[in-house]
């Protein structure tokens, strides 16, 4: 049986990387493809790369027949998203990609993004898509949110530590590297290749970056108390890839135990030899978390690294991950093509 | 049924790229990958973003059974190439990646290469491995050989105008940029990050670049007399992607409408609308070339530029593509996949 | 004596790159910085590379006194700088960075840029500022007309043969690379790290590029006759560094005897040792600009290459070459720094 | 007065980077140029972009007669450095910028490097070369041991901070990104431009790098006690820049005024307001750091971030900062050019 998808907000970046999945995926067919600015184009103008698959024409959002779709990626900006959601049929099932309803508490969601909450009784519906975490929950779901690609990075570097109750929860720090694509297709001086080729910073340095929110709910969720971690993002100058750079307090052989018992069955989720360290290279483009555990020369001291692609496993491969379960599909269809390498 | 396919050299960018390519196709079987120095180690340790990958671990050649083997790719070094494939059993189908194949004429091989070649009588059995134009051929050679990766870009910007005749055979300059994994895995002081990042340089100037041999065969050939283009390559600071830049003298609507002609009905050969040019970012990853045709504002100048990314389309999905014919797949089995954009 | 100096524009790339250069250079004082949007802030804000430098806060235009000033650089957006330039006092020196004064003909102005000149008579009197085959007009001008770099590059590689009679003046093809800062600070999509990193494409194909104005006019005046030539850009993933490739048909034995008698010389324009290539990296954030010239296979058909940094000689350092000359100190003061090399 | 300078080592990357500053410098003149494998080479053919220069030929080292010289600067590679230095006579000033002479003890020199030194005797009378730290001491020493570059820029966020008491010695974490020139013109797989562009890996993880040496000699002291810090080392796909990110437990506000009191009256510790961080982009090919603080949400941990050049700042710059003190020239002359943006 063939799903019918739309995906709305098709010009963007994880929109692209949603139908260049989608193009290899033998269950699904592209019905409609919605977008703003750009509607009434054709794909191949907006990403010349996708020329070559037969593609609906992108058109705005009434244009599209709701009735005939399975499931409904959306890819919008956030707080687009949450008031695009709210006004779809309720049958519709959603992936969604936005921040809008990664935070379940609508006090959180207002002070990390500085508004309230317009879809306030959505926000509670929601799954949060962390797919290794939540799996049962999103096989149910209606309305699955995307996490974050920085948190879901810094997740799959955390969570088994915490759970297992393997490292101090008072002194966990993650700095984190990522590639531009991550801020998507949007004009902004800093995001131009003559700023940010051949260079690095830190940015949102201080435990600004909304991404906490998503650390903060479930970390605490997952240990039953406060957790707040620090944070520091940093723009490499890269496309595609974050690396997470974990440092905390716990023995490494049990931190490396905990991973051990709880990926060793997770297609995507690569746990490294205990010493090896994982690089972005090697997951570009792929669905996969590469993941290594090293001892520091002071006990007690354990650096966790973790690398994925923010556009595959940080987003879009994540979502279509979550479709999967959503549509009765196997979890990893159309998601094991191997990393481009070099 | 399932095909056995044995690579030797796979410690190579363009053995990985088999392996990546292989690994999502339906009929193939990865049974044995040889290697030189590499022999021993397992492939999750010489290309990291492969782990995820169950492959037999890398062994010398001689280790290998050949007998349960239905296709070997050989991803050798040239010269090294004859040497080994003299030696391999008759019954197999090879695909060579390497040039040692590439020229029929043992003196044109001489002149080229600068030693005299030591398998003369394979030489002449090998068929030229560019499939679009040798299908026949392909489909029921014993060996084939794969072209060099400008040479395939040179040839789908400029065969199709010199079979129509509707350029001047005399006049016609190669412009050439190309991404640095053409040059392989190789310890060469100018493929090294710090020397080729930010920068761009010609190389082989004035004629000497080795692939002016295919052009010289193929073009004459082809126009049943002496054709002799000007070709020269620049090497630009990107992994992936060659872009040829032709200028000819002919009308352009008659160089597209020979386009128009030849490539319509081609899946992986992309014709863009007339006077659109096209980008190696739109093919990285695939088995696509893009070509674009540009009338000069110097009546009776053409442009022609073509885009492909020269570890697929020009070389490993290119043979790929040769192996598919070679055992009765569809041609375009396991080459489908999108570009990785951005 | 210390010249005063003011620079109008100095919040973009060649207006950053102007200050770089003066801050080194014994004999100027940056007395005033003008911008619009970002009038009232601190270059330090806006440039943080130039933190360390006392330098006086941009203000609007209009809050510049003039009379104070010796000489004033207008790096502006192209048409802006007419409409400013044609205000300022009459007493003082300019160079001018926009292509506003470049074209000697009205007529040559409005077909290129689309638009009527708003200073036709100041046109007239403008140099055109191309140092080294203007070095007595510039002078004694008023007014010089900074080069387009790409318009720079290919005349540095041209000139001599045209004025030598070498060449074939009705078969010249200049296929240009260039980075991207040429294309300035500004906001498109095509200039994003995701866009351009990683890939090439050729642009204004089939001459439509205005630099081929400043060509036109330069390379027929030098002949005597019409002199049209090819002309292809392409955008490399760089952000300094200009290459251009030159076909010329001509022996390469003369155009290298006329590179010799033309250039031996001139501080900033290095003839390389016949057969060899510049490279973009050589050039890195200096005044010069390196060439080759080797022969091709085919007989009569000759290469020249050339490298410079489209930012520095291309612009703000031919600027500065210039207003040497304008204000009577040694023209390569300030502008002999060695390349950023690695 | 001008004073005589050698370098060995001249066709590396510090080899380079010291031409190019020097080649700028009133008081210096290069008079001999050692190598090992490209003695006898002009140094436009090992590095083409310094062949404006007029510079002595590459020679061996015995072909150098010391007797004529004032200072020499030693860019050799480890241990090798060892070897040559205590064979050069005792008169000579000597900088040098390999890892040799940068621990005082030889246990502790063992410990890192793997092998006993082999000119005890002069280890103990080398001088620390962190220019800010030393001064007094280099002015008046034969020998001064440059820094490692990523000791440099880790010293420089966090000595004022150690001597001022003002955070927790026993939690220190620095997390440093460093582009590839730091690892030299070396033939090695990971340094290759295919296997770093686009990606980014840790590396010496755990505590197993060699500038660790540094920081325990220099830490330690400095507080009268053992400290010692967490280092991991991220290679981020440039060519030049460190960016550290420290992170400490101390109060925001005392971390900012101990900065304030150590580095306003240095003119190359640039401290940023507080809250802003730094950015490698903003000092490339300069002798500046900059330095950023910035509170975490969590109370009583504060960021620290620190950029600089390794090749200038970092190595070249450093050492011609501390040749200056030696021949008693101004501590910045030559060493005050902008940084290159972008």
């Amino acid at each position: 049986m063939t799903h019918k998808i739309a995906i709305l907000g098709a010009s963007g970046y994880t929109g692209a990387e949603l139908i260049r999945l989608l193009a290899g995926h033998p269950a699904y067919e592209i019905t409609a493809l919605g977008a703003f600015s750009k509607a009434g184009q054709e794909m191949a103008d907006v990403f010349p790369h996708l020329r070559h698959l037969k593609l609906p024409k992108l058109v705005s959002f009434d244009a599209i027949d709701f009735d005939t779709i399975d499931l409904c990626f959306c890819a919008l900006p956030h707080k687009t998203s949450q008031e695009v959601i709210s006004k779809l049929p309720k049958h519709l099932k959603i992936v969604d990609l936005s921040a809008d309803f990664r935070l379940r508490d609508p006090e959180a969601y207002e002070t990390w993004y500085g508004n309230a909450h317009s879809a306030v009784e959505m926000q509670g519906e929601a799954v949060y898509g962390l797919t290794e975490f939540y799996r049962d929950d999103i096989a149910k779901a209606r309305l699955v949110a995307g996490t974050g690609c920085n948190a879901a990075t810094g997740q799959f570097a955390l969570r088994p530590l915490i759970a297992a109750g393997v490292i101090d929860l008072d002194d966990i720090i993650l700095d984190l590297k990522c590639g531009v694509s991550g801020a998507g297709r949007s004009l902004k001086e800093n995001l131009l290749h003559a700023e940010l080729s051949e260079g690095t910073n830190a940015y949102a340095v201080g435990g600004t970056h909304r991404h906490l929110g998503e650390f903060d709910q479930e970390f605490s969720q997952l240990a039953g108390r406060d957790v707040k971690i620090q944070f520091t993002p940093h723009l490499i100058p890269a496309n595609r890839g974050i690396l997470a750079t974990c440092y905390v307090k716990g023995m490494a052989e049990d931190v490396f135990d905990a991973f051990v018992q709880a990926y060793t069955d997770e297609p995507f989720l690569q746990l490294l030899p205990f010493g090896q360290t994982p690089s972005t290279h090697h997951v570009r483009g792929s669905n996969f978390c590469h993941i290594g555990v090293s001892a520091d020369r002071l006990s007690g001291r354990t650096i966790i690294t973790a690398a994925l692609d923010n556009l595959t496993k940080g987003s879009s491969g994540q979502a279509l991950q979550n479709a999967n379960l959503m549509l009765g599909e196997d979890e990893t269809s159309g998601l094991m093509g191997a990393p481009l390498y070099p």
